[in-house]
């Protein structure tokens, strides 16, 4: 029998709620059946009810009755770093280095990706960003040629590729996919560890309106960690 | 000799910008100094101004003059994914089994990190999300007794422990971790991949208010990426 006050029917439907009578996001009873159920006044109900959603256990809407609360899906928020800003909030000195840069046939889903048409060459590049003397992440960069056709030229001995492609192409969008990579003989020697290494990885693709300009991969030296709160 | 045109001013200051001249977001000349510089009328700067605003270059503000375009940092937001609708959307049915459930003494940097008290226990438990028969991702959670007193005996047949703590603790707030793991011999078990696999790995302490709930580490098998927009 349950207790009817109203610290004792709160306390009956937490129960109920916590042994996963409903889903979560679900209607509950009304007022009026509660208080058949439990042989109280509506008001006792409502007195239980209104202490839940205070503790956020339930959510009641004026005409929409009382719910479960719904499976938070919390909004990740946060800015894509830049890594001469990673480097130097660690109190290092950024650098980078390129390790290579031609013109190259891409593979066949980088050329989709980046709506390279069949035939033509894409910029291709390699990049070591520094922090102090140590590897801090390897890159390696695709930019669509029609979309930037400065770039086969374009002087990189004082600017990042990004930099440049920054002051050349404004950014519209772009898509992030993260990931973890296995290094194989040519990271672990770029980031200085042993093959097999775990590595966090970044790929980015972004467009200009319409036009793909650029599709990097970023690999992340060992003990990387991407935080941030929701 | 520039070419004094509005194109011709327009296309030379595009030149210093991207031979990088001025840092991003850095305050470039104003109308006079560049109509003196070319020896060309303010209007006539003021229109090769106005065209690389316009593609987005630079940035001019009525009083504050014009700037090479700050770097972007773009806002990444996503919804932090939950399993079992991740499974669901690849057209899979979602399960999950406990393999692992009892009191355990946290090593230091947990119990620092959940706030409990020396000598108390906490609940540790290791659990397997499936995509139909296969692993999707092995779970360890730590749970504070404390702030949730009625986890060690919680039912959870039906529930999972993340849906069982949102019916129980309303969530306040967390912190999201991203990185990447080397599969160890047990991991590689759980998951049905290689020992030394890289592993996608998700970290996340949750708090109520300022009382810590749980803290999770989710390892993900093989393959798995996290994607969103900037």
């Amino acid at each position: 029998m349950t207790n009817t006050t109203h610290q004792g029917i709160r306390e009956a439907i937490r129960a109920r709620i916590v042994a996963g009578e409903w889903q979560l996001g679900e209607l509950i009873p009304g007022e009026v059946e509660f208080a058949e159920e439990f042989g109280c006044s509506r008001t006792t109900v409502n007195r239980a009810l209104q202490a839940l959603a205070e503790e956020g256990i339930v959510e009641r809407k004026r005409k929409g009755g009382t719910r479960v609360r719904p499976l938070p899906s919390p909004q990740a928020q946060f800015r894509i770093p830049v890594i001469r800003e990673q480097v130097e909030s660690r109190g290092r000195e950024y650098g980078h280095r390129i390790v290579l840069r031609e013109l190259r046939d891409p593979p066949g889903e980088m050329r989709t990706r980046l709506q390279i048409g069949s035939g033509r060459k894409a910029a291709y590049m390699e990049s070591l960003h520094l922090a102090g003397k140590h590897p801090f992440a390897f890159e390696r960069r695709w930019v669509n040629l029609a979309t930037v056709p400065g770039f086969a030229e374009a002087d990189l001995s004082e600017l990042s590729a990004n930099e440049w492609l920054i002051r050349t192409v404004p950014f519209s969008r772009g898509e992030v996919g993260l990931t973890a990579t296995s290094a194989d003989a040519r990271l672990a020697a770029m980031l200085e560890v042993e093959p097999g290494e775990a590595l966090f990885t970044m790929e980015r693709t972004t467009w200009f309106e319409d036009r793909a300009v650029t599709a990097i991969t970023l690999y992340y030296a060992r003990g990387y960690r991407l935080e941030f709160g929701i």
